[in-house]
This record gives C-alpha cells, sequence and structure tokens, in this order.
C-alpha cells in the first residue's frame, strides 16, 4: 500500500497497490482498483469500480505497442466517472473530464478541458488537444490526432487498419485539424485528413481528406458547401 | 449503513450506503454500490459490480441538470445487471430491465416493462414511455422522448445539438411517437419527430421529420412506401 | 469458496462461488466475481472487475434460451480483460483474447486464438471460429455464426429480427463465411449470408446475401469489383 495524504476520501473495498502518488484532496469511490505505478494529482474524483494503470495484455494475434511507459499520470481537477478503465503509459491533463464506462488505452495524451464521453473508447498511441469534446460511445481508433477544440458526436467510429489485418501494415488513424466537428455515427477511414474547421455530417463516411473550413456529408462523405 | 429487511439477499463485498430503502426480497450482486438516497421496491434483482444513485459531476465545459432530485427511484420486480451505472433523479417503474453493462442518467423516467439493453446509453432528462424496447449498445441522447411500445434496435444513434458544441442552444433529443421502430444503427438528427407505426430501415440517417405509418430508409431516409 | 490450486494469484475482494475449478497459475484481479459453476484452464489471466458465470435473467417481454448449460468453461491460456461479463453456457477455446468491457451471453462458442475487442458484445446462440478479429465496440447479434478467420471492424453492427419485435419469428443473425471481413459501423441485416473471402467497406448497410470474393459498399451494399 502506497503512502495517501490525510485529506484523501477512499471509499469501501478500494485497492490501492504499491508506487502509487495520491495527491491532496483527492475522492476515489468504492470498490476502485489503483494499480501500481498510477500518479494522481490534487483535487482528482474518481468513480466507483474503476480500474486505473492497467499494464497491457496481448495475445499472439495482437501487436504490441511499441513504447510503454509505466505509469499512468492523471493532473490536477480531474473527473473520472464509475466502471472506467486507464491504462498505464497515458497522461491525461487538468481538467479532463472522463465519463463512466470510457476506457482509454495506453501511450494517450489528453489535453486540458477536455471531455472523453461516456462509454468512448481511445486506443492506443493517440493525441487529443486541449478543450476536444469526444461524445458518448465514440470510437477513437490507435494512432489518430485530434488537435484542439475538435468535437466527435456520439457514435462515432474511427479505424486504423487499411488492410483489416491482411497485411502488414503502418496502422494510421484520422488526423483531425483545429475546430473539426464530426456528426454522429459518422464513419471515418484509415490515415484521412480533416481539414480546420470542417463540418462532417451525420451518418457521413469519410473516405478521403477534406479540406479545411467545408461541410460534408453522405456516403461517401462529399462537400455540400 | 442503512435498514436492510431480513429477506434481502446481499452479495460479498456490498456498499450500501446511508438513507437508501430496499424492499423486501430484494437481491444485491456481489461488488455492487448503492449510494445515499436510493428507494429499491420489492422483488428487486441487481447483478454484481453495479453503481447505483450516482450524483452527477460536471467539468467547466458541460451543462448541468437543471432539477435534480436527490433520489434514484427503483420500483418492484426491476431486473438490472451486472456492471450498470444509475444515476440519481431517476425513476424506474415495474418490471423494467436493464441489461448488463448499461448506464441511465439522472432525469430520466422509463416506463413499465420497458427494455434497455446491455450497453445501451440513456441520457439525461429523457422520457421513455411503457414496453419500450431499447436495444443493445443503442444511445437514446438527452431531452429525448420515446412515447409507449417504441422499439430501438442495436446501436441506433441520436444526438440533440444542432450545433455540435459551437453555439447555445436549447438541446432538443428527438420525439418518437407510439410504436415506432427503428433498425440496426440508423442515425437520428436533433429534434426531428417520427410519426406513429413508422418504421426506420437499419443505417438510415433521419435528418427530417417522419410522418405517422410510414416506411423509410437511406442517407438521408426517404419515404419508401 | 472452491479448492483453488497454490499457483493461482489471487487479487483482493475477489469473489469466488461454490462449485468453480481453476487450473494451474492462473491470475485473477481484485474485485472479480467468479460465480457458480465455472471452469478455468491453466495459465488463464483475468482482469479486475469482471463478472464470469453469470446465469440468464429475463423479463417477461424477452425470450428464454432453448437450452442453459450451467457452466461457463474457459480453456487455457484465454486472457480476459477488465470489468468483463461473461456467462454461463458459454465456451472459450485456448488462447482467446477478451478486451476490457466486452460481454459474452449464454450458448457461445468461441474458437482459439479469437479475439473479441474492447467493449465488444456477442449475444446468444453464437458460433465464431478460429482466428477471428471482432474489434472494438463491434455488436455480434444472437443467432450468428461467423466462420474462421472474420474480420469484424471496429463498431459493425448486426440484428437478428426482421421484424423488430413485432412478429413471432425465428430469431436469425448473419452468417459469414470463412475470410470475410467487414468495415468499420457497416449494419448487416438479419439473415443474410456473406461469402467467402468477402470484403465489406466501411459504413455499407448489407440487406443482401453476398458472393464469396467480392468488396461491397455502399447503402445498400453492392458489388464494386
Amino acid at each position: 500500500m502506497s503512502d495517501i495524504p490525510e485529506s484523501v476520501q477512499l471509499g469501501n473495498h478500494v485497492v490501492i497497490e504499491e508506487n502509487v502518488t495520491i495527491g491532496e484532496n483527492v475522492v476515489i469511490g468504492h470498490h476502485t482498483t489503483i494499480l501500481a505505478g498510477t500518479r494522481i494529482g490534487d483535487n482528482v474524483t474518481i468513480g466507483c469500480s474503476c480500474v486505473l494503470g492497467v499494464k497491457p495484455a496481448v495475445n499472439k494475434r495482437m501487436r504490441k505497442s511499441s513504447k510503454i511507459n509505466t505509469q499512468l499520470i492523471i493532473d490536477s481537477e480531474v473527473k473520472i466517472g464509475h466502471l472506467v478503465s486507464i491504462y498505464a503509459g497515458t497522461n491525461i491533463e487538468n481538467n479532463v473530464f472522463i465519463g463512466d464506462h470510457a476506457s482509454i488505452r495506453e501511450n494517450v495524451s489528453i489535453g486540458k478541458e477536455s471531455v472523453v464521453g461516456r462509454a468512448a473508447i481511445v486506443e492506443l498511441n493517440t493525441i487529443i488537444g486541449k478543450s476536444c469534446t469526444i461524445q458518448t460511445q465514440a470510437y477513437v481508433t490507435g494512432d489518430t490526432t485530434l488537435e484542439d477544440d475538435v468535437f466527435i458526436g456520439p457514435c462515432v467510429s474511427m479505424s486504423n487498419d487499411k488492410y483489416m489485418g491482411a497485411k502488414q501494415y503502418s496502422l494510421k488513424g484520422p488526423y483531425l485539424k483545429t475546430g473539426v466537428k464530426v456528426g454522429n455515427n459518422a464513419s471515418l477511414l484509415p490515415g484521412i485528413v480533416i481539414g480546420s474547421n470542417t463540418v462532417i455530417g451525420a451518418g457521413a463516411v469519410v473516405t478521403k481528406n477534406m479540406d479545411d473550413d467545408i461541410v460534408a456529408a453522405g456516403v461517401p462523405a462529399k462537400k455540400l458547401t
């Protein structure tokens, strides 16, 4: 068990492994597990039945992350919901909000004041800027970049594997520039780039790069204006 | 710890906070947390590792609910699966079934005998009528109304924010009248109204209001018959 | 409590009910529940806050499984993530990987070396062959067959109820032959058959049977090549 400041409020049956550091005024809900090597800043709140600081596991047919840090770093004022899982090797900046049932993999960075919605998933090796919103059940695949102020609607889907497991391929997720907005349940294909402030309509399938400052929709997505 | 009738079956490591009322013959699974202010009727069954009675939390960039009741009310004969989260200020009527991994926010009402599927999500300020079916992984956004006997297929997506966070806007989800059926993975846009007994095809994107008693499909959805 | 070999590593607050068998060198994370009748092979690893061996529950408006075995059988070398639920009456073969937040129902079989992704859901009475990949948040409905080497992209949706609850109907999910690949967020309708090695594009809506060895995309999906 690690050293815990007196100002920390721990729920019942909380498990805190060795080599965990916890800041002042942190609140941790019942049944939550903080695994070895996790660093939690001041005034962080964590819900019930979370699992934080997970070390990656793979089977034979899955790739390994290239560079695994051993620490999950959660900066001050972060709020984490209930039943959330977050991996080691990820960095979550100040004032980020992470909804219930969300899952965030290793080697991810999430910029300050961003929101990761309820049951949203962020895969490995992904960079999320400041003040982004990733809504409920959205899927941010691995090897993806969201610059600042990006809005990902509910249930948006992304992929990063052009050959669907059939070829050795350098996996590459979408790259969304500052201010992009993606409507609910849109699908983004591997490696596409969406220009600054472009808006993608609900249910669109984005198969090609999109210019800055346009509105696009449809299957496949085409420029409307 | 609250008073608990002798007929209640509690799993191991169950946490029940103060000011909780629990009816006769309730079953609560291992590792489940019942937070303060929750009221549970007779013959309710609750799975393992659930978190019930959550108080809303927000960050700077998220809106607050206007009117928060402090109680989660679960009527008699309700069945709740495993790893479920439900918020305070919500009312779940008799004989409702809530699947594993589902999440239901505050200020929601769910009418009797409705089903909320596995990993389905219901956001805040939403009204669900009687005998509705919300299938697996479906997303019912905030400020939505489903009248009675509505069927929402698996993975259906909805949104309630026309401007995707860009403007101050009175958020408004879809309004689905009695007997509407929505096929799997369809997308419904903010504020649309779907008329009674209308059927929406799988994968459709519904961008406009739909009349009663029609079948519509496609992107964008158009009347077929 | 069941007999547990000395080589097993148990986390804190693990619950193991009666009539559970656990192989050598098994690792079980904190707060995990293993329900009665579960059989776990050698060298299996299970994360934190899982619920394994769930007995099905239904309400009046839901069908019951025809044939329920009482055991969940997990073969050797299987890896199970965190916050996972798996039902009794299911068989998971050697070297399968099951991601965090996934849920697998009763009467399912999963062939060796297959991967069930993060937050993916597999419904009841479904057969998954060897070396299949079901990616993150994908939904494999009930009464579905995936032969060997099938790839299901992230957020793929399926349904098995042609009448959306309106008629008595023999439910039938899709049938995907060996080597099929389905792009992210595609929708598959009830009972469709997809031929061997066929590729379905991202966001496609598959409403009819598809031949072997083709590429199809669009809404509704049509043959491209």
